[in-house]
């Protein structure tokens, strides 16, 4: 266990801002004048010369100037005049992806690093930024469909050969087939029921339809919203809110529906119940799992794609089948 | 008809690379050299100075100089020396993700805009290459879990109030639970074979859990293969195949698992069979829907999530009775 969360911190320490930051820039004093540094910034190498960073004594970090900026200044402009003070900057050990979107929302092509004591520490790279927006959407997208890959560059999975697409694709299947025939047990311990009125198996495949469509869509804004550093307890209320309502929405259709199709308003009441349950259940079990598997130091991604999707129909096939056992005794 | 595909054309038009493009850029010719310039930038006022274009006469396009290297270079050294002759360049009409891609491959952050003469449009920053890069993302992941919005930013989606949430997903939903109650009206045709062998319920929920979560991985390599502008006719033999290949071993490793548990071999057979012709249909409907929607001047975009998982579930619950049907006479 302690190996285990000791990679988990490895992997994301190696994905933070320090990594991406580049310390060969130029840096300047804020009573420079525009002429002094474009003659002094003249000859010299650059690891990154679109912005210059403006650091008073001891490397404190005060602002950052575009070098668009530093070329239509007059020779006498002195760089604290000219300097962005409200420059977007982020700390050393911040999420990568997190700070990549810090950077788009304040419409920069650069971030600055800078220490819990307001050093500079370097700046990270616009070519750097879309890298890691790049890898943050393939792995995003990786955890949707449940392909046991993460960062990898985004051409070569649509592009990758046929027995590659298998081994990554596979793993998850086999996880997601062992939960399926789980399902089949559960629908098993209702065969009296089953037998009594076999409508029942008519509405198996809406039930697990609808868990599964509202349960990605609660996946895919969990999954995007843990990977721009948006907080768990920030989505949880609404994320839950939003699944009651549209439950009770789809119910309030399906019910009159099934009613008016099939002329049973026993099996009508029990379909409508067994939607806003199945929403419901979706909604939580898709929030649930990769908080769970956080909470165990396990990489909740885990917690979206197939597993998610097979434990939802779990639980509204198991939810479905008491309420039918309940409403038609 | 017109009217909407000249809408499709705008907005295609809107989010192509010339859009993008900023025309504000230093401009040189390939026999000034660095201090001459410099000099010349010192003083003006550009919309980018990450980069300087080198253009021969009448603006035909030669290779762009890094600012850095700009810097870097001696006062004597002539930009034809220093300038790449390599650097990425995209057509105006280039679709925007594909060139933020193109940037990212070449590790470049910064995209030269040239038309078929070889003349210089424009140059597109990095600050606009993240954005389109972080909105297409939203956009893939909307298209994903069914959401009735497109490009809109990345926080928003996980934080917006519960009301929005409502509003951009109950549409697809509702199309979905159009399907799914199809579906039922499907399972009815089979009321005779069910009230017979009642055990055929039973996997109803594995066969829709399983044709969904293939869909989704292949809707997932689609969706993303023409984000970044992989033609579908790369994507599809392999994309095919890899499905069939899939379908294969789940079923080889299902069949004999519920003769094991439930020991029945004609069950077994039909559920494998089925397990099989669910994985190659939900592959190919994941694949030919946004074909056939691009081929109508519709959006693909309506051929991932819901639309095509419920059009998935029908062929699949189809051919399992079919099969069933034609197994336990």
């Amino acid at each position: 266990m302690l190996l285990n969360s000791q990679l988990v911190n490895d992997h994301i320490t190696f994905e933070t801002a320090a990594q991406h930051a580049f310390m060969q820039v130029p840096i300047v004093l804020p009573n420079q004048n525009a002429g002094e540094v474009r003659q002094m910034m003249a000859g010299r190498q650059y690891e990154i010369a679109s912005h210059v960073v403006v650091c008073g004594e001891k490397g404190l970090f005060l602002g950052v100037i575009r070098i668009e900026d530093l070329f239509a200044a007059q020779c006498e402009t002195l760089m604290g005049e000219i300097m962005d003070r409200k420059a977007p900057v982020v700390a050393p050990g911040v999420d990568q992806e997190v700070a990549a979107w810090k950077a788009v929302q304040s419409k920069e092509s650069a971030l600055s690093v800078v220490d819990q004591n307001g050093l500079f520490v370097g700046i990270i790279p616009p070519h750097r930024l879309l890298a890691v927006l790049l890898a943050e959407h393939e792995e995003d997208l990786s955890r949707l469909g449940g392909f046991t890959r993460s960062t990898e560059e985004a051409r070569s999975t649509s592009e990758e050969p046929v027995q590659r697409r298998f081994q990554h694709r596979v793993p998850w299947l086999l996880v997601g087939l062992g939960g399926a025939l789980l399902a089949a047990d559960f629908v098993g311990w209702f065969e009296v029921q089953l037998q009594q009125n076999v409508m029942l198996a008519f509405f198996i495949p809406s039930i697990v339809y609808l868990a599964d469509a509202v349960g990605t869509q609660t996946e895919t804004v969990v999954v995007r919203g843990l990977s721009v550093g948006v907080e768990m307890k920030r989505m949880v209320m609404r994320e839950l809110l939003a699944g009651l309502a549209i439950g009770l929405a789809l119910a309030a259709v399906a019910g009159p529906l099934v009613w008016w199709r099939w002329g049973i308003p026993s099996i009508a009441l029990c379909v409508g119940l067994s939607v806003f349950a199945a929403c419901s259940t979706a909604t939580l079990a898709a929030m649930m799992l990769p908080c769970l598997l956080n909470t165990l130091s396990l990489d909740p991604a885990f917690g979206s794609g197939p597993l998610a999707t097979v434990v939802q129909d779990l639980l509204s096939i198991l939810s479905y089948f008491c309420i039918a056992t309940a409403l038609l005794r």
